[in-house]
């Protein structure tokens, strides 16, 4: 496996968003953000997705020069208008516009709309925890999910993060609302291995744990069968009403797929507001050490705690580098003309 | 299958509980939410948990004159120390204290610490989006399933809530974070059937549908395997942190199991204060009619959204009577004096 150091990773991105088009210190960030990613181990949504994201840039689905625009201003919310500029940047920017609300008033919750894709929703939850702050946010997308009980794709697949800091290091829940993503059945089918779990339904309807049939219906099955997709519903309309934006039903009507008008929602709050640090630390701790000394399910076997494996992969691809795709970072070389 | 008028159960309960010493005001309400949600097909949290409550009360495990007491207020931020008191009245309060918070500021949080059992989750998101909110809460609980990949019990199953207002009926999630509750296992083996899906681990560690074994290991699976287990850890921890009551492993420790001790959470969004009602309804409606116009599973399969099958209980059983076992109904009775 080739593996390429995190600063090197960052500089290759960052030249390849400049040739697009981005200013310096546009793409420094967005660059930063997919490396960390990648070095975290989400690949989906690091350097595997930095072609798309230049792409998305060529067709003007992702407006380079749009910022944030405020829409709406009552007590601790705020609402914005994201003008269809990248999505990372309109995330970050309200993520710390969420935690700077919090700072005032206990909680700070902002509203985005019209934004594209945030890359790893994660991101914003490691975001706040490291400033201090508890973090929920979500997104809604197009629909890419039958709802429970249906055969044809009406949900989005709209993923949910919580955060808390600790002293150390946050705890990061980013979960989707299916069960495997399509990046999992794709690796896993060419792997010509079988999922952990069912993960959606073949042609003749039945669960199963082969991908190449799931990604054929696209029958992808809601984590929890009925409560993910119920979940995603939920998600999906509460970003819509808090933002003014569009739901995954008018997202689909728009029509322009996978490039945006998702909306967002960031709530930040401040818990040293309400305790102190150390009684912070003590809850995640003792938290933490509850399951960590339950007895494993398989001999040998580990218990992680939301976020650990990803610390894991970024000590380990710090020191070690991050493992790449030959062929995806040939093409990042290539738009970064190097 | 005997049914019990919505009046005549309600007045039984609360004439239950004005003979363990609740005042006729407090027995009123508590008698009106038990009796709703067996109206709605709760049934495991109406009249079938009356006779708990009412053992607990006696083991003076629920303060029935206790009050809930303000602790902090921070902008829209609200802290309250439950004196374990009953986890009803506890639970009404806050979320009506939150929707009076969101109406001056647009979001309100109050944090619940101390508390007891608030029964069906669903309630309080039903109660604020009643009232037009947008309402997201939940509760931690003593542990009760296995951490993913453990095999002995260290979290929580806390359910979480989530609702939207319609000017017809609200969108109500009411999801906890195990793929079954205890009383489905329970249900479903005495009917001799096996669940829908797998629902937990048999001694030998194998996933299994039949309820019997998982109820002996006490390993209920998390809902989506890692993903509910994840939700339940973060639910609980910033559930301790808002409210600096206890997490999990802190009520595992108190030791008084199912009687309380518990934190909730319960933010509520005054969406009239970012859109118009009109604009509500239609982000719900065209959410509700997408879902309900994709391509059913099966053959005249239904496709249903949040709420949907409870709000049919209900009107289902507000005309015929709700559905009593007779030992519960007798008992109750009993406890009625009648």
């Amino acid at each position: 496996m080739k593996r390429i150091k995190f600063e090197e990773m960052q500089t290759v991105i960052k030249q390849a968003f400049v040739n697009a088009g981005m200013t310096d210190e546009t793409a420094e960030i967005c660059a930063r953000i997919h490396t960390e990613s990648s070095c975290d181990g989400v690949y989906s949504h690091g350097l595997n997705r930095v072609a798309r994201f230049v792409e998305y840039i060529h067709k003007n689905w992702v407006d380079i020069n749009a910022e944030p625009e405020l829409e709406k201003s009552i007590g601790s919310l705020e609402i914005y208008n994201g003008n269809l500029g990248p999505g990372i940047l309109n995330a970050i920017f309200s993520m710390n516009r969420a935690t700077e609300l919090a700072k005032g008033h206990g909680i700070g919750l902002v509203a985005l709309r019209n934004t594209t894709h945030w890359m790893r929703g994660g991101t914003y939850g490691w975001q706040a925890a490291g400033k201090g702050y508890i973090a929920i946010c979500w997104t809604n997308t197009e629909s890419s999910m039958p709802a429970w009980g249906a055969k044809t794709i009406g949900i989005g697949n709209n993923p949910f993060v919580v955060a808390v800091p600790h002293k150390n290091a946050p705890v990061v829940l980013d979960m989707a609302m299916s069960q495997f993503s399509y990046g999992k059945l794709q690796v896993t089918r060419l792997k010509n291995e079988r999922l952990p779990f069912p993960g959606g339904f073949n042609k003749a309807g039945e669960l199963t744990d082969v991908p190449g049939p799931i990604e054929e219906t696209m029958r992808i099955l809601p984590t929890g069968y009925w409560k993910g997709s119920g979940m995603a519903i939920m998600l999906d309309m509460v970003s819509a009403l808090l933002s003014g934006g569009l739901s995954t039903a008018g997202i689909d009507k728009a029509g322009k797929g996978g490039c945006g008008r998702y909306n967002q929602v960031f709530i930040a709050i401040d818990p040293l507001k309400i305790n102190t640090q150390d009684f912070i630390d003590k809850i995640v701790e003792e938290t933490v050490q509850q399951i960590k000394s339950s007895e494993p399910a398989t001999e040998n076997g580990k218990i992680f705690y939301p976020g650990e494996q990803s610390l894991a992969n970024r000590h380990e691809n710090l020191q070690l580098g991050i493992p790449i795709d030959d062929g995806v970072w040939a093409t990042v070389k290539e738009l970064a003309g190097k």
